[in-house]
């Protein structure tokens, strides 16, 4: 095969298997080409991505070695994305009762998706996460978008008891939004002792139901890894917690002037896009 | 840019932005380079996809012209993915009561999630689908992977009144898993009329709740395209529709004897694969 089809195949399998560890000489054999006309290729592929501040091959040497493809976005598309969704998030149709925004055009729309997935990603790229952890509904496609760039499982609490899943574990949590206790619970089957978790939810107002899904992990002695939110309400509200991200500020929601402000949060901060 | 560098961003660029026709003027503007050599490129690119059996690549000719990534997968493809995963669900600690099977593990894993997204966007391709449609929750993550591969919105039924999605549509239908009268409903401005719509699910019984949801559907005066669902219980349940394609086809559960048997469905019988 030559190498500009081995270049393409090469593109694509790599993508479709992010962070996973791909020995050489599997690409050797799936060619039949040498493992230095394969070294050369992956080179090509390196400088490309990086060119385009679009993603990190690692290639790891020695017996056990390998490439790798990391999902990595760079801080001018951070940026550039994140202002946009800011000014998009600033319609005032989007306005909904209880200091709530409309967001399930965003959260079901494929391109958006991929963004805020491979955004969330590249923070977390080097913080060995291996599950990603949401509450149903709106959270569920952030949650899988990130968990396709990251690769690892992603698991839904639950906040009803359902007879479907056999065995749960449950917390009670403290709905801010609602103002009242209220039950979310896992399959004990769906999370494994000692896991890393990043939890990822789409609009946090005091933070009560991130609260309730790191007591959640707690309970199937896992670690948090990091917690990150598309909206954080900063307004009005006392936070529960401090050790989240946001993607984006809502610093306003003015129902009678029909004013939304928002703007880009804590994420690009605290994030080390200097990785290329 | 160089050819080789050339192909491996057209391959990135193409698959992140699939069944979208891009104009070829994009990539010589994009990389400096003759139409001529664009078209070389594309020729190597198309050639390669359809050597894997996997992605085809359409160039439409004349002034508004371009080149289009359709996600396809080969029939061998597909036949080794759901005969693999039959034998996978024939686990017996997948066994629920009330004849359900726990498929929460492939529906929060990104490397199953993706191949059965492009198995199912292989299908309904070129059936100009405009939205996926499913309901909450663990229908969620099969509609959000069919819709990155046919790279268009999906919307989400929901089972309960919520006071934060705005003004809502909802219609009664009858779950035959619970046997009594149950309502789903969806934003109004969720679903745009005369949309031509794709229904999936993760599991049928008697097909309740997929009539819920094309009785949804015509409130919005919208179309079903197609309807596919995961998994079909194909034992003691008469069915509500016929027009539905299945994955999986379940056709024994005994909970005493601790036996499931599965086996694929009527998908890839009723699926044109020719098409390379």
């Amino acid at each position: 095969m030559k190498r500009s089809e081995r270049l393409v195949d090469m593109t694509k399998y790599l993508m479709g298997q992010p962070h996973v560890l791909i020995p050489l000489p599997f690409f050797a054999k799936r060619y039949g080409a040498a493992k230095s006309s394969i070294s050369e290729d992956l080179t090509i592929l390196k400088h490309t991505l990086a060119s385009r501040q679009d993603g990190i091959l690692e290639t790891v040497a020695g017996a056990a070695g390998g490439v790798r493809y990391i999902p990595f976005w760079g801080k001018k598309h951070a940026e550039e994305f994140l202002t946009d969704l800011s000014s998009r998030l600033e319609d005032s149709n989007r306005i909904l009762a209880g200091g709530f925004i409309y967001l399930s055009d965003i959260l079901g729309n494929p391109n958006d998706l991929r963004k805020l997935g491979k955004l969330i990603a590249t923070r977390y790229a080097y913080s060995n996460i291996n599950v990603v952890m949401t509450i149903e509904t709106k959270g569920i496609s952030l949650a899988q978008a990130v968990a396709y760039y990251l690769n690892v499982p992603f698991v839904i609490a639950r906040k009803r008891s359902k007879v479907t899943e056999g065995a749960t574990v449950s917390v009670n949590y403290i709905s801010s939004s609602i103002d009242r206790v209220s039950k979310m619970e896992l399959p004990t089957r769906a999370l494994k002792k000692d896991s890393n978790v990043l939890l990822v939810d789409d609009y946090m107002m005091a933070g009560g139901t991130l609260t309730g899904m790191q007591k959640l992990a707690k309970e199937f002695d896992s670690n948090i890894a990091g917690i990150c939110v598309l909206c954080e309400a900063d307004f009005d509200h006392v936070k529960l917690l401090d050790n989240y991200l946001s993607l984006i500020k809502i610093s306003k929601i003015d129902t009678a002037k029909k004013i939304i402000l928002a703007r880009p949060g804590s994420f690009i901060a605290h994030t080390d896009f200097d990785r290329f």
